[in-house]
């Protein structure tokens, strides 16, 4: 240990010490706690913070963040751990705030559709406790995340191509800042041009420039009538051009999601589905009955003119329930193809005019790196998965899952995409950060962090390295 | 003049020397030019720029940018001229960015949806453009606004209900900063969560943060059918309780639009209406054929079970452009109604279940005080507009104006609202900005403006005070 480090260490345990007199049973230093608490999901080595604390309101965060401001040490939130890139891991080490216990829904306000949360309600409580309003929550990453989680990593998910990302869906937030000043962001009002958009700004930051606290979200009315539907394609270019001529005929798609053959095939055998084993969509719209039916049948006659079979639309309930569990349940279902397998989760956002070309290339990448991977994507938005199963110590097989995720991102580039559509930058995608934008414009993000936690407390090293 | 201001003088007049070589008749002092630089629409007291420059491209811009960079010289952008809050006003001089040249519509991604415009395309000018390619851009203040300029205060208007602001309609900017280097941001993906979100920053920015060079905007399909209508309420609560009704049906409003009695009066005489002299809504659906009928049908049953009368659906395509002119001309029929008047028009956005009170409330103000001042309002979003319509000089009304519309802001705060809808901040609401969020949110955004641009060149003075 060199001496800056030997300082390091002897601060940190003084704020583990200080921390610990305060906050008691709520500090944890123990071993399986610190492991559990540095790795997402799907990222295969994490660094263990120092210490996990369950903060239970506001000002404890703020006491936290005084402390740890005045001693230089790390702060980093966690939400449900399932963030993909890194996001939680402690590679400074530092103090884990684990946000589980904030997790209260505060307020609901029907009349306006808005509802005020503390940062650890899960996307699945919050819509559990607003069943019997007549209003959900929409944005759906899949994961059952928390809604902290979600808005610091600039989530968005199967419904996004008609109720957008969280970022649309976010209204007001408090933070706590480095030095543990509270502030709040945005207002209850649809819009504003009151100054910088600070929401905005936090709203993907992944925790480094300030630990959200209280989130106000936007609501929307649960719909009167919900349909949804699937249908086959000969050729992955004809699923994806079914969804461009849907999307430019300003089709109102609720979700619009496609499995290429491979992840039709895992879904098969994991949900026990009998889907015909080639490009896949999966459709759902939201609104009367009459409109619903209107949809489909217009988007039955363009799945038709671009070949589209097996089109079952107007599922009921449950074979509507059965579809999505299985979609949700493809990250599960690829785990399965290959048991014992590490999963690596790429992810991409395209143009939708490029979308075919690059999805297509991408398979042909996997197929020659003799490759196990299924692709699966939001479409609507252009955005798209490869889920590459790994044996966990094949080196070189990682090394052609490398090369094949880059020249994924570097087509992305090529057509105006960006190297992530939902998953953030965290530690994985801080070179791709810099190869999307330039250094100028990392730059210009360090300076802003500067400027706001001089100290570099904040989750650091994620984003971009720390200066 | 002291030993400041003349060295600022003398610096001032070196830039204008060298930028006078460089820029030759695209630099004009002239008093005329300057003053009318120095002023948006409906802000009485501008401050002009000390010279006017019209750049052709990026690199003028940046050019220019340099220089003053270099010699501390405040550099202001001016679009058309249309705020209202006094963005355009240079209180310590400094150079204008006349962008009307930069005016190139430059790509169309039709596929895509989306296009690449320079800052001074206006937004008719864009529609005019896009008019055959089946798609439009729906942002629509009223104003003939500048792109640059509707991104730069974070402009919405009637069609945000169903569109968005403009801030959800920014894919990537092209930016030149302080120092007067160009950068890119955002992506032509329709998402991402790549690093922290500078497009929703410079959106709304007011120019202060950088000067806007390229924009590439989302489009959206021209709808097949539109339908508008117009109904009459007995009280303004009616009309603004079928409004939340509405909204929380999910009802898919394009445009949903309140008039008051006074307003309804004004643009009778002005745009030769003969609209019952009530609180009215002028609604607007955008679908097909079959869904704006379905919609009509259950507005009316709303509306009706509100006590609404006149009602007129299903307008022919004469009858529509008839009515949103006069949406559109608001502004000068109010004008008309007091001949050689000022007008200030205020700007607050509430939660929708505080709306009809807040309305309610500020009619009352107004009669109390003796003012003449239509209300008109994008109720869909809770954003409502007073037209206050002023003698020039008469210092007791204007007193008395100021009054009422310190009320209307501060119960938009008591709500849970904004000071500001979307006509943003300027010089004019810097107070009422720290009323809404607190000194130290906005001593958080001028830290951000300090690491950003040291020398406090861009825009000096508009959102918070120079520090």
């Amino acid at each position: 240990m060199n001496a800056a480090a030997g300082d390091r260490h002897a601060l940190t345990q003084r704020a583990i010490e200080s921390l610990g007199n305060r906050f008691g049973q709520r500090l944890s230093t123990g071993a399986a706690i610190r492991e559990q608490h540095g790795r997402g999901e799907a990222f295969a080595t994490g660094f263990p913070p120092d210490a996990v604390i369950w903060p239970e309101n506001t000002g404890e965060v703020s006491e936290v963040l005084r402390t740890c401001h005045e001693l230089r040490i790390p702060v980093i939130a966690y939400g449900a751990g399932t963030s993909l890139e890194g996001h939680v891991s402690a590679p400074n080490g530092g103090i884990c705030l684990d946000m589980s216990r904030m997790n209260q829904v505060v307020e609901v306000h029907a009349e306006d559709a808005d509802c005020v949360v503390q940062p650890g309600v899960t996307r699945e409580a919050l819509n559990s406790y607003l069943r019997d309003t007549g209003l959900f929550f929409p944005v759906d990453p899949g994961a059952n995340a928390t809604l902290g989680g979600m808005i610091s990593t600039r989530a968005s998910g199967t419904t996004t191509v008609r109720y957008g990302t969280i970022a649309h869906n976010v209204l007001a937030l408090e933070v706590v800042l480095a030095n543990g000043e509270v502030i709040r962001c945005g207002s209850r009002a649809r819009k504003s041009s009151a100054g910088y958009d600070l929401v905005r700004l936090f709203t993907g930051a992944e925790g480094t420039l300030g630990i959200i606290t209280e989130a106000t979200l936007r609501l929307h009315g649960q719909p009167e009538a919900v349909g949804s539907g699937v249908c086959s394609f000969p050729q992955l270019r004809d699923a994806v051009e079914t969804v461009i001529e849907l999307i430019q005929s300003g089709a109102p798609l609720a979700r619009i999601e496609f499995l290429d053959d491979v992840q039709v095939r895992a879904c098969n055998a994991h949900s026990k589905l009998s889907l015909p084993e080639m490009p896949t969509l999966f459709i759902e719209f939201h609104g009367t009955q009459a409109s619903v039916a209107e949809q489909f049948e217009r988007a039955e006659e363009v799945a038709r003119a671009h070949g589209a079979t097996g089109l079952d639309w107007a599922c009921d309930e449950a074979r509507r329930a059965k579809l999505w569990r299985a979609r949700h349940h493809a990250y599960f279902a690829a785990l399965a193809m290959r048991p014992g397998c590490e999963c690596v989760v790429a992810d991409v956002c395209v143009p939708i005019s490029g979308l075919a070309e690059c999805v297509a290339a991408t398979r042909a990448d996997i197929d020659r790196a003799s490759l196990i991977a299924p692709i699966v994507g939001h479409v609507g938005d252009g955005n798209f998965h490869v889920l590459f199963l790994l044996a966990p110590d094949d080196a070189a097989e990682h090394a052609r899952m490398e090369k094949v995720y880059d020249s994924m991102i570097a087509h992305a580039h090529r057509v105006g995409g960006t190297c992530t559509g939902e998953h953030g930058i965290g530690l994985g995608k801080r070179d791709k950060l810099v190869a999307e934008f330039g250094e100028p414009v990392v730059a210009l993000m360090r300076r802003l962090k500067e400027a706001w936690d001089p100290h570099d407390i904040l989750n650091p090293g994620k984003v971009f390295r720390s200066s």
